[in-house]
């Protein structure tokens, strides 16, 4: 057999099992996603379906759990160019700028009130929290509660979660798990962060 | 030591080495980064990356490499709402469903030389070869000619390369390397895949 008619072959079983799983999959609702681990492209990963959903004309919020004092890409473009996006943001930098612990949490607190609020309002197609894993791997919010909004939203709604570790609870919890890991990165060679990239 | 000590003792400790990391690195140019394993989110992680630029005013190319029938929210978003962007299209939907090796290989040579003028172009500050790695991995495209453009291209540019695989040879000659793992996928507990999220 050539390697044409090989090839050929390889690429037909393959759509006849790619077409049979999506037979199977007639499921129809909004999915919960966890993008967590190491590696680069865990929040430009959120912001990828941001556009996706937006492309559709849903109805998208963003909340923001933790954020550098420096204004992002992608925060820039949602303010000025994309007016029908809700964006929150916690706004009290990384964590490990401010060791203030009691402020965190109540910051923390204030913010969930607003996912709270989208997570229970069916006008939102897609709602994404960045960066909420730490805020219960720091223990700022109570995981049974986060949960319970996750999984009690409306049906049609999709929710994208994001940031390292995230627990056992959580992972049961969703639909999807992507695990980012970072085999390698340009900060370890000495490059630095490249604006339109990595911010 | 209570909780909010210690937790504050390791903040402050975590920030010394955020910061230390980010004394070090200190070379300024563009990054190339390959995004790739078989997990939810390298396609959409590039085009997070490209709001990302957008919001600093960027000038953005993409190529996509595989593409299905239908138009995807990304696609669609990018056509409607994003004039400044260059957005090229093999066309020729997934090469399961085509079962045509020669049609592909001239198709792939076609994108690729759409690529290469991208890549050899300073007035692009961020492109994107969205599934890139399966022209690789059919050996639809010279391995050795794609690295040398990636690894050639002007210093100020990054490039983004998604799909899975992508090769020993092309992992060391980009900066950045994240492989997204699938450690579940709502698809497989027969949920459809999702406007908006998924496409």
């Amino acid at each position: 057999m050539d390697r044409t008619t090989k090839h050929n072959k390889a690429m037909a079983k393959q759509k006849a099992a790619v077409d049979e799983g999506i037979a199977k999959a007639d499921i129809d609702r909004g999915v919960s996603v966890l993008l967590t681990g190491d590696g680069k492209g865990k929040t430009s990963s959120a912001f990828g379906m941001v556009m996706r959903a937006l492309g559709y004309g849903q109805r998208v919020g963003i909340v923001q759990f933790i954020k550098g004092e420096q204004a992002s890409g992608e925060e820039l473009f949602v303010r000025e160019q994309l007016p029908t996006v809700t964006l929150y943001q916690m706004g009290t930098g990384f964590t490990w700028d401010t060791q203030d612990r009691e402020g965190d949490i109540s910051a923390a607190k204030r913010t969930w009130a607003q996912a709270k609020g989208m997570l229970n309002d069916d006008q939102y197609d897609l709602v994404v929290l960045d960066e909420l894993t730490y805020m219960l791997a720091f223990d700022y919010l109570p995981e049974a509660e986060v949960i319970a909004a996750i999984t009690g939203r409306p049906t049609s709604q999709s929710v994208i979660l994001t940031g390292r570790g995230g627990g056992q609870a959580l992972r049961e919890a969703v639909d999807t798990v992507s695990e980012v890991k970072e085999i390698k990165h340009a900060y370890r060679a000495g490059i630095r962060a490249r604006q339109g990239v990595d911010y």
